[in-house]
């Protein structure tokens, strides 16, 4: 139950942050601030920015001086979602029970919003180096920019976008999922340690720790499509099958998707020994992700 | 008639580099790469990162040095065409002679085209930290990321979009402008200056120089419109009139707004002054800008 508690206090101190570095919706032009803002605060888990700033503290670094770096992978984050929901893509009206952004302001700003989410991240990195050496925050722009560009998250939409209506095998399934999910969520976990100044040893204890979190991630994601309950998800269950959408239940079958998530959750917190009590929180949002009913 | 060869010169080496920075087409998954180099490489004239790379010569750097600033900025500026051309944009079907990449690709593609380019553009900047200090990386981030954000580029598109069919005054014109084509034309020059550790002074003198050029290319752009010759210009003359665009002629009239661009070129030159003969290529640019006839 503390663990809930700190979630939502560091969740908090994230949507405070966030808070600040937007422009604010008097800025002109005003309606690119506003729609920047209706997208970013529509109530999203603030998972990423948590899971940076919670790898900073697991190095023995500040959360306070990741911050810029947490808020960037949020933003990142919500562009790739403003631009999925476009018609020409995912064609999305509703998102967390909130029409989409293109619903409320027209798809020229939404696609405008998602341009300028993602640039704004790479001013927040940059940022960064005004209270941390600027290597370390150059070394951040690179790793968000690697994990985020066309050989990343950028990556798994295209082939997701290209495996449509298609069947397609395990390999390209994990492709899609460790690129169009899983290389934001190491990034952010890499990231937050970076800017820490994380020894060789940690990073590498960190990337395996992001990498199975990941995977555990999306198969609970997958999982709860088809268990979940529809009024705690906010979206409807079974969408992935009435869309022909290959995830991993359709792929191993439900018992062995459990089961590799489960593997996947245990190989997390191995990784996690290194950091003794200082990955506690790690270990938790871990514990959270493949427990959660949403 | 040696500056054209010069010119033409440096823009092969950008072509090469380019060519160098971007995934292969064969890299996974290709369509995205191939289609990023269909827009790449369509006959730009490569202005911006000439910009970048004759700031860098004026204040004594490299142009060696400078050029993934150089190509960054070619990128963010192709990501931008990209984006404009969607049919919830501009919805243009042709550039250059050549489809647009929503009408080879489609538009899922040409989105996440746009958005990868704009990605990559970051990678960029932050691996000019590979070969100068990282601070100084860093710090043009931060200078392209601004210019190419909700308040730069971004938002001289945004504005530009709400003012369509509408009459706009000066005022508007000018913010436009001064965002939509200056801040990126700005940020060129000052970037090539600021990775090559410019001095204070020098970066001032190369913003007004900047500035001013900008403002001549716009006016020069909109004056080509009307008294250009369409089958050198390759786009029908006259489209501003026909889409009740305004533009400096059509708010001050064609006399005025010739002046204007002459005094702009001639500000420019005059900032840059204080360089000598390591001025003369960003002078020679100027005078290309304002004598061009395409």
């Amino acid at each position: 139950m503390s663990f809930l508690i700190d979630l939502q206090e560091r969740s908090r101190l994230v949507d405070e942050a966030l808070d600040k570095y937007l422009p604010s919706s008097e800025a002109y032009p005003q309606l690119i601030h506003e729609a920047m803002r209706y997208s970013i605060f529509a109530g999203g888990k603030r998972l990423r920015p948590v899971l940076a700033l919670a790898a900073a503290e697991a190095v023995g670094g500040s959360a306070e001086r990741a911050m810029p770096v947490a808020c960037a992978l949020e933003l990142i984050h919500t562009y790739s979602l403003v631009h999925d929901d476009l018609p020409a893509m995912d064609n999305d009206d509703f998102r967390r029970g909130r029409p989409t952004s293109h619903k409320v302001y027209g798809e020229a700003m939404a696609i405008l919003v998602g341009d300028a989410l993602l640039t704004l991240a790479f001013e927040l990195t940059a940022k960064a180096g005004e209270t941390v050496a600027p290597e370390l925050a150059n070394r951040v722009t690179l790793e968000i920019a690697r994990a985020s560009g066309s050989c990343g998250l950028i990556g798994g939409q295209v082939v997701d976008t290209l495996s449509e209506n298609k069947s397609i095998d395990g390999k390209v399934l994990e492709y899609i999922h460790r690129h169009k999910t899983g290389a934001l969520f190491k990034a952010a976990v890499r990231s937050g340690a970076i800017i820490s100044n994380a020894s060789h040893e940690q990073l590498e204890a960190l990337t395996v720790y992001a990498s199975q979190m990941g995977l555990a991630f999306q198969i609970k994601d997958d999982l709860l499509d088809i268990e979940g309950d529809e009024t705690i998800i906010g979206k409807p269950v079974g969408s992935d099958i009435k869309n022909q959408k290959s995830t991993y239940p359709s792929v191993y079958g439900l018992e062995k998707a459990r089961e590799m998530a489960f593997s996947a959750a245990a190989e997390a917190n191995e990784a996690l020994k290194i950091f003794g009590s200082k990955g506690e929180f790690l270990r938790s949002i871990m514990h959270f992700i493949i427990h959660r009913d949403h």
